[in-house]
């Protein structure tokens, strides 16, 4: 998507074809800088500590982090230390592993010497395969959109959770794709923009691209959106997921499971872009099976924002000796879900539903 | 309650007895300042900026302030003039008018000079009387933790949204005067705590009372609660209201009504700490009726916190030219809330259940 113009991925290449380029998302909204990652140690680095975030770059920072390791150790030792330093980065999200396993099942059986370049073949296609699927789920949603837009002759109202946008992913993003592919055919649509505490995606992520590429947006607190859809105003909502089982239950960004309530009870449709490497055919009940990630006390009682003088900092917002705890996720049940959004199509929220549009996974 | 070991209401009067001291709220948790109010215009202010929050402090201030009127002008159209300037300072809480309406009702038909003293004797009154009624409340409500404790023979986990204690109230509180009540008895509670964007009225403030309390809690996000419910970490909820319906519906913070939907789909208990004049009798349908007060986007977009130096100040967490918006409550259906505690016992959240309590407003 583009950034006052210019078209960016969120992961490129550096001039010499092996220092691999990320957006440093932890400095949005507010200061828009690039990172080279040189090692398999920068590229967990950049996971880890949520310099690239979202799902599906996630998978391709991991792609691209094996390929760096081979550039120091390309050995069968040295892959599976790889894997094993990028794989515990960040153990809720699936395209992680998903991403691993797809450079392993291409290097391991190659001769040591071949997988540096191989690994970096791989890891652009899988760049381009995220680029090209959110393109085709974008277009499956915005036929959705479209549809409201016919039925109600008015500005569609979209409510999103998080950041699931193009910087979540290689490019166009997951549950923001179908508000670009409606947005650039110009059907009117605004996004209600949860703030997405902790960490602030959707205040800082989600309102900064939609901002840079010129979408009606309006930033609200995660604790607005029922009041919103008791009034009529969201026509729908459409979030991202971090992994999805293989009934249909969703797991996103903590909070997703309040806003699938309220749309519930105010008969608002609630879909999920869905890529398919973000399905986890393993796994049935997501409530009961998928481990949840506790992430640091300090992302709940600290926020960074920019002074009135322009500098970026960080404040504590509650008391001296107050406990705090932050679940990374939730679980949102599939019987709440209207449908998921996939590369190939929109399903049922459900076993029959998925194994639909994937039959090879039947 | 106590600060430190000191106890304190929220309003009370200087040496003179003339001056009304307040805690500036805004200023907590990082500081603790109080305020002395020698005017109508300052009573205004110190309500319209949220010096002082929460329906009951609210009805409280404004008493007061009808008093700082007097001072300056105890004639009828001088009463009226106080009556209109206070009033409109928070148009969703409903003890606001009820607090004026009592004064009105008592000063009117005294003879001018009499207003004065008649107008402080008055005011005092209603602190005595919202301190004792959540007393009374409290005591209801700490015989249905005790019962969970009972049942359960564990600590029990409130989670509570917004702040509805000491602080919004003279003293004691409504939602968390139960929660003091049963630790004060030794029963064990811990406190989920929701942030509350915006204004963070839970980091801030509940939090910071809690915690000179001593009672044993932990600061969520506002998404959080769904996910802890989903995993049998809340016994139950109980929240305060600005305004019920005598249909049960009720008007809190904004968020509340996500928290109820939660505990519905949880099967967990969800309570409402409701001093009767908090009951609004001219209203059925809350969600219908009740006019939601949309306060300044700069409430979202910026956050106070406490620098690592110390000094508090204000961050912008939005990126420049995104725009917010920031509905300060929302309205939970009666047919979410298990009971309402009030200050003559638990009842349903209904017509029949208020009328059952308060058979004189039938």
């Amino acid at each position: 998507m583009k950034i006052n113009g210019t078209s960016y991925r969120t992961i490129w290449l550096g001039a010499d074809g092996r220092v691999v380029e990320i957006i440093d998302q932890t400095r949005l909204p507010h200061e828009f800088v690039t990172v080279g990652l040189t090692s398999l140690d920068d590229a967990a680095k950049a996971i880890k500590d949520m310099w690239v975030r979202g799902a599906p770059l996630i998978g391709a920072t991991a792609a691209y982090g094996m390929a760096l390791a081979c550039l120091e150790d390309a050995s069968d030792k040295g892959l599976a230390r790889a894997y094993e330093v990028l794989h515990v980065t960040r153990p809720t999200a699936i395209n992680l592993k998903w991403a691993l396993d797809e450079m392993m099942a291409v290097l391991a059986p190659l001769a040591v010497k071949d997988r540096v370049d191989a690994a970096y073949g791989r890891a652009a296609e899988i760049c381009d395969e995220d680029s090209e699927q959110n393109a085709r789920l974008g277009a499956f949603g915005a036929k959705i959109i479209a549809e409201h837009h016919k039925a109600k002759g008015r500005t569609i109202n979209i409510l999103t959770h998080c950041n699931a946008g193009w910087l979540a992913t290689v490019d166009w993003g997951t549950a923001l794709a179908p508000i670009y592919k409606a947005f650039d055919a110009g059907i009117p649509v605004h996004v209600w923009v949860d703030e997405t505490r902790p960490r602030n995606q959707g205040a800082s992520l989600t309102a900064r691209e939609l901002n840079w590429h010129g979408v009606p947006h309006t930033v609200i607190a995660d604790n607005t959106g029922g009041h919103l859809m008791q009034h009529g105003m969201v026509d729908l909502c459409i979030v991202g997921t971090d992994r999805t089982t293989r009934n249909g239950d969703v797991c996103n960004k903590i909070g997703t499971y309040l806003k699938a309530l309220a749309a519930k009870d105010n008969n608002v449709p609630f879909y999920v872009g869905l890529p398919s490497p973000t399905i986890d055919w393993t796994v049935a009940d997501g409530v009961k099976e998928i481990p949840i990630e506790t992430r640091s006390a300090r992302e709940q009682t600290h926020i960074f924002g920019k002074t009135e003088d322009g500098a970026v900092c960080e404040v504590q917002v509650t008391p001296d000796g107050s406990a705090a705890v932050n679940y990374g996720f939730d679980v949102t049940p599939a019987r709440l879900v209207t449908g998921l959004i996939t590369e190939r199509g929109v399903c049922e929220a459900s076993p029959e539903g998925l194994r639909g549009l994937f039959p090879e996974r039947a």
